[in-house]
């Protein structure tokens, strides 16, 4: 009998570091996540909605860094995070086709909560991030629609589903299910304590390349239906922290999170689209500042380590999560992923 | 009285290179440009398409190359462009909260002429370009729809309008009306002749700083209706030609495009999402190759400085076209924006 | 009769903004210049130091930025500073193949000043900008030397010589005599002011293509002496500020000098290093931090406009400092340079 | 007793592709490498060449590119290579202090080979990585001199020594002995067979954190001799391929890297200047082009998933060599590195 949990309940820690109270991306203070489920017959996806902070977004920007492992990809808000490093909406993850009904969502969103947006003050950036879950959905139906993002955005909550839910309703993970992973860390500095969350989207990789805690667990897997979706995939990583840092700082922390893939068995191929959106809610910038000056508190470069191997560990786990986390899903056209629980309890 | 002419037809060239035939973008062969305009009181706006060449794009992907001179700005698609140097989508310009309805109609287009989409094969990347035309336009109200954007591609014709028509409806350029713009090059290497053209949505800068063929002719200019739009602009370049070279040498060429930018008085202002998009039409990848290795010609690098010439020149003057082709507006509450042509013959 | 003196002394005033009392990259509190000038015969060569402040600087090392234009040069340091935006030497400016003499140097300067590099603590990142100036001096020598560029940091001063001094001994610029310029600029931001200076190693461009003002004077310059060196140049821009800034706002502001250059003429040719190397004096970073955070003022983003304004103009009035400054030159198997004093009175 | 063997003939293989027959670098057509290795007492260091091709190679440039993992580092020559994707002089490895003697070397060796050069053509570009050797090595001594890099260039072979000789031989990796490793892998594309090699300069990583071929090894080793040097490194990773294709595609496998340095436990710390610099013998891009265009093979983009595969393969094992041909080591003021092979047969 296969079970819903995390890897870590199955007996596989990751890494030194202790995690947060929920092991989540949510133990990052007033982070929260919201999914909205599409699943019926040959409809197999849905939107995730990662909230930074409770107070109003754009006009309390978290600083933010992204980095591209691989471009294979159709997320949406890159550009003006690289040039800004700063967040103005929550991120919202979906399916590729959908990434216009979430940005859409996110405008609207916007706009509600800010009358001043187009008429006195200048316009919003949309971050949308995205993985094809064709195999498993019926992704030219484009079925996400801007209700449904908005739904996920006000269904967020500091305690959500992992695995085949939301945005990884539809997704496949080294050929096997694959969908919403998270896992935290904690590190302390000096006196303080602080938090680093990830959260990952996944769907990428080839079932014989699967690593587990170091084991090659994916050579011992049956290949019989091995398909060319493997190296087609894509995989969204979000991290939170409230370590207080530059933009830049904050990218040398994404940049590790390739480690922590490479770490399950990830090759980025070439048809994945694997990018990383990074938020810090230590330092938010005020959209109507009200000094020509700001203060911020920003790390000492040679503390950045221990945020590095969070950074690697937490994706390690997340990837695990998502797995561990997803049942057995028959898609469109038959197209069916096992679930890594059908086999783990012999992996490992 | 003011006329709807090029800056060429006022009597002021730019540069020495010559002109191709019809001193625009679609002097490149096969390259086509479409409009749907949307002006009525509050409603200014609107969307233009160009279609890089003629064929299937998915399946024969010219190609690309993108350079952020100022990534204050929402366009899409870049991710894919810097990762693979292809494109595979007509690009279209619009207004920033219609991206997201522009991106919906790519998709559509290309579902469309390709069933093998999201079934047999990967997803497609939507490329589109946007500035913020809320001085003028009820942006807020997302006017574009996906339709029009289907309209406009469908209106592609290489003899198209300029000025304040498609997504420069509601446009402002210097604090004066804008919108699009286009001028080509030709150069001639060995025994060929090759054309790079250039099609600007201009959106940016303030009235004081606007400089004609050197001449600081915005000084003189009457600076009472002096507003902080000017500082919030934006300015989109598609680059074309059909020059065979790589990425990387046609991002070097894209790169030029700021130096045109700042002959005409840009200082790339903070709030500015000033994007240049590129591709050439020489070399067409294939989205179904037939070997593991394709043969491509590549343009010597030294032989390159005429092209940059050429990318600075043909800049500056689309600018400046964009700007004599556009008619006086008077937008949303009572906004407007004057024509330069109520001034030129006074300035030159 | 020609004068060595400012473009501004020539009665040509570039933009609007109040320049600083000296009208040079040294109105930034602390920033000194000094030069060792080599020439004699087919020697004409020599290196400029920039010293950022006047405290050690490897133990306070200044927020700094690259921007590169044009990558075609052997400039070294940017990576370190791309990472980690700081600076830990002076800057040396020298001639392309003693790049590796300027670097002993900074090394052996750091090392002599700091007991702790290589044996208690890590290395030590020298930052060498270079042009190419074999036109007129025998570059294939070698002649400056490990101890001239020591001499160089020992003369730096507030008050320096622009023109054919230092490393811009044997420098070109638009086919003219080339080499050291400067100019500054007074922001007012709030109660406070802050400078941003500019000093540029000219070594690029047409004789055609030059622009002064607005003014295409290249044109009516004699083009008989035309060689395919006008496009073998080079340019390396310093830019220095006192404004509290993040790395990634600084490079920002380095991101604005093609601009500038763009205005006297330029076009970033193919074989053209042109580098940008930025650094603020207002915060400084320390090589052993006190605490695990430190507190860092960082300008508002929308109130970096001037900044950009006044990157644009210190850049175009230094290039041209750099040429007015400059004699005329017989170097290296007759090669001349002309200085453009011989023509400005006529041609302004 | 330990035994100077690969990592392979201690049983462990790395991944499953095929290696080349001399399962090095060098099984790559034309690449060869030389060292030469001081050790005398407190000098522990050396330089080591890697030449492309055989041929002129300023005259005959192969395609490259480089990717910075984590930029504390002081390589220089990567400005040039990201801007023309070319490569034009050997790539020397060294110490950090050596990179200016390494420079001067390259400069002197390519003027010797080239008349023309910084008389009738331009400069050159010298590539020059580094690691800081200073735990084992008196790296403030600076004792490489331009000599003894002529001379391992001299020595280049395509037979070499790997471990604790040249550039490695104060190197450290995981807090052991670590230096010069080698593998390589061959990928069948139709009917052709592609060689893909990598060189690793090993100078990173701290003992706990050490995984060989997914066993985290480094867990049961004795941490008594902890220190701080091993956040501290850095490490360089040569890749060579004789794989038609373009910088951008290069790039992209270059960019797969840091994926196999992690599956060593590396974290790509703070403190470590951590870049690859890769090239392609297949295409050579002409000095003095005979013609405006040029015709290059370049591979499919949807074939380069092998070529990801084998630089984490190689780039795996070529660290584990670099630790398993290294011997126990005492440098400077005691400072001792143990060889792994003094543990590995406990350990495997």
């Amino acid at each position: 009998m296969t079970k819903k949990q995390s890897i870590r309940e199955y007996g596989v820690q990751i890494g030194n570091l202790s995690t947060g109270q929920k092991n989540s991306i949510a133990d990052v203070e007033g982070v929260k996540v919201g999914h909205v489920t599409l699943k019926k017959g040959r409809i197999n996806t849905g939107a995730t909605a990662i909230i930074p902070h409770q107070d109003n977004i754009f006009l309390h920007k978290p600083i933010a860094a992204s980095y591209v492992i691989n471009g294979f990809g159709k997320s949406i808000g890159l550009t003006q995070i690289n040039e800004l490093g700063t967040l103005e909406t929550p991120i919202i993850l979906t399916n590729t086709f959908n990434v216009p009904a979430a940005s859409d969502a996110l405008i609207e969103y916007s706009l509600a909560n800010n009358e001043d947006i187009g008429v006195k003050t200048g316009t919003v950036n949309p971050v949308v991030g995205e993985c094809n879950d064709a195999y498993l959905n019926d992704i030219r139906g484009q079925h996400v629609n801007t209700s449904h993002v908005l739904e996920a955005i006000h269904n967020a909550s500091s305690d959500f589903e992992q695995g085949d839910v939301g945005a990884g309703t539809g997704m496949s993970c080294y050929e096997l299910k694959g969908g919403i992973g998270s896992a935290s860390r904690v590190i302390k500095l000096g006196c303080h304590k602080y938090t680093l969350g990830v959260l990952v989207l996944s769907n990428f990789g080839r079932k014989k390349d699967l690593i587990i805690k170091g084991m090659s667990v994916g050579e011992e897997l049956d290949h019989q239906e091995v398909d060319c979706y493997g190296e087609k995939g894509s995989v969204i990583v979000v991290l939170a922290t409230d370590l207080p840092c530059s933009s830049r700082q904050l990218r040398r922390i994404c940049k590790r999170v390739p480690l922590g893939l490479s770490r399950t068995g990830a090759y980025a191929f070439n048809g994945s689209g694997d990018i990383v959106l990074g938020f810090s809610t230590a330092n938010k910038i005020e959209h109507y500042p009200k000094e020509e000056l700001q203060e911020i508190k920003v790390v000492s470069e040679d503390k950045l380590n221990e945020f590095f191997r969070a950074a690697v560990e937490a994706t390690e786990e997340s990837v695990l999560n998502s797995m561990t986390f997803a049942e057995t899903l028959i898609g469109r056209d038959g197209h069916k992923r096992i679930s890594i629980n059908e086999f783990l309890q012999n992996l490992l």
